[in-house]
């Protein structure tokens, strides 16, 4: 057990999820592709929120369901991410904390409303995400609490915070904080296109400042523009202290210089939606590894955490992720 | 089949429902009365929400519910209720719209925010209802458009509907309105303590103006003070025209001067939230009688709709009812 404030300290862009079955052909209207996060402007959020059908609002954000996850498995978590002072913003708000998560970042007053992402449910259960960043534009340095970050085992962010401009700046100095206290820095690469729009600064911010690094088979193949999964992991390996490569159902691999524990998915789920796949199976990782455990007992609270979440719509977990590991897996 | 440019127009508190998981304490420590429904003022809405936990937003409100159960039965759907122009207003106008129904009342510009009903599921499935009304007592006799009740078959209200001083006087012109046109007026009694709350004012309105009445049991005993279910029935059958009163997993039983038909519940479904079960079974209702249907089939529509809404979060449909009748039921 670690004797720091946090386990984890979470950075992400804070949006409130906007969830919506629909059928294959509307992405193809929309010209969508299927497990894509697209980025759009206001304008585009009204004319897609439009066509769509009827919704339900959950709090989401990547980096805000990991930290919503280390605190159900009873992991001490803290979120770092930026909505506005209006409904959505105080919905955002209300769940991250009744979730048993530390979130102290000032709502900004005035520019655009809290972020939304219009997340497109198909019948094989996969999402597609159109995120408008509203207010997520506004987080910048300042926001990043020093004491919280070099009191944290892990600072873990998302690559999506590297869209906001501020968001990328506020990544820097965090993961700068947090190595000057002897605390580890976490990435997740958070999407292929994401990985498309800053390949090159992600691939050197890993080299310089990334120990623990989350990504999914294609999100490491982009990042190395190799369609080689082998290749992809021998390019990781020596440049991060730990890596967690995702692989859907084919379940994950977590890699060291020196190890390589593979971990099942578990199989036996009904699985409704896919959103917050990657952001629990770090959540789980995250806990065990600042809790102490091994590569393996943490990779297998990951997959049982990821594997809740993609049981029910909604990128959280709909029940005590602590309580299910404790029924679930033998960790003594 | 009718050729009103409306099956039913549907009024009620136009509500966006914040459910969240309880424990059973949880209602003991709040002073909560188990399936009840509790009318809170804005700063009891404040301190009820920090104290619950994460929440899922999804657009309900009575009457909004059941209209968007005709809609999703095939059926030509209106619904009048005020929400203000901000974003759970937004999100409910979008959500009713979204499901097929005609929805035009102006938004309130100023004044109260949008409705909100915190709904406290217990690990029973059963709901227990704490509602903040907000816009809702912006709704008064100019909402009601004269044109559209006049063309509805059915024109249905909720009991709830009387709780905002408005909501009561919007709803005695809609009646007014649907007989001089000839047209049907419905009522649900929405829930036995605001039955306790308008006992009188119902029991004479019911003889005056209710064709078609909607209860379940406890709300018929109490409207007539009887601890006995045949006394109840009895004092109601000779003042409308149908009478449709459920009873849970008993199922429920319709009523007219010389007929009367047992309806089962489908008891095969896996109840997950008990919401709207009473909207659903009278939207189910509505749409089989306004399209021609017998009793007894509009009854197993009305089941079947109910059962559907239990079978999760939210109450309204979250598939098609049409297809779920049509893959289900033999209406020919």
């Amino acid at each position: 057990m670690n004797s720091t404030r946090f386990d984890t300290t979470c950075i992400g862009n804070a949006i409130v999820d906007v969830f919506s079955k629909i059928e294959d052909e509307f992405l193809e209207t929309e010209n969508l592709v299927k497990n894509s996060m697209n980025l759009i402007d206001e304008n585009r959020a009204i004319d897609l929120y439009a066509k769509m059908g009827s919704a339900i609002e959950v709090s989401g954000g990547s980096a805000g369901n990991t930290a919503a996850g280390v605190a159900s498995l009873g992991g001490k978590s803290n979120y770092i991410g930026k909505v506005r002072n209006d409904q959505l913003g105080d919905i955002f708000a209300h769940d991250i904390q009744a979730a048993g998560v530390n979130f102290e970042t000032q709502k900004s007053t005035a520019g655009p409303a809290t972020a939304r992402s219009f997340i497109l449910i198909t019948p094989d259960a996969h999402r597609t995400m159109n995120t408008y960043l509203g207010a997520c534009v506004e987080l910048g340095p300042d926001d990043i609490d020093e004491e919280a970050i070099s009191q944290s085992a892990v600072t873990y962010m998302e690559g999506y915070l590297w869209d906001p401009e501020g968001g990328k700046a506020a990544f820097r100095k965090a993961a700068k904080i947090a190595h000057e206290a002897k605390q580890r820095v976490s990435l997740t690469l958070s999407d292929s296109f994401c990985v498309d729009r800053f390949r090159d600064e992600f691939a050197d911010f890993i080299v310089d400042g990334v120990d623990i690094l989350f990504a999914n088979e294609d999100e490491l193949k982009s990042l190395y523009q190799t369609d080689n999964f082998s290749s992809a992991i021998s390019a990781i390996r020596d440049k991060v202290e730990i890596a967690c490569i995702t692989r859907g159902e084919k379940g994950s691999v977590i890699l060291t210089q020196d190890s390589e524990v593979e971990i099942a998915a578990d199989l036996s789920v009904d699985v409704i939606d896919t959103t917050g796949a990657g952001d629990l199976y770090a959540a789980g990782f995250l806990y065990g590894f600042t809790n102490g455990l091994s590569l393996a007992q943490s990779g297998a609270i990951a997959s049982l955490a990821a594997g809740e979440v993609i049981s029910h719509v909604g990128a959280r977990p709909a029940t005590s992720l602590k309580t299910l590991v404790s029924d679930k897996l033998n960790l003594k």
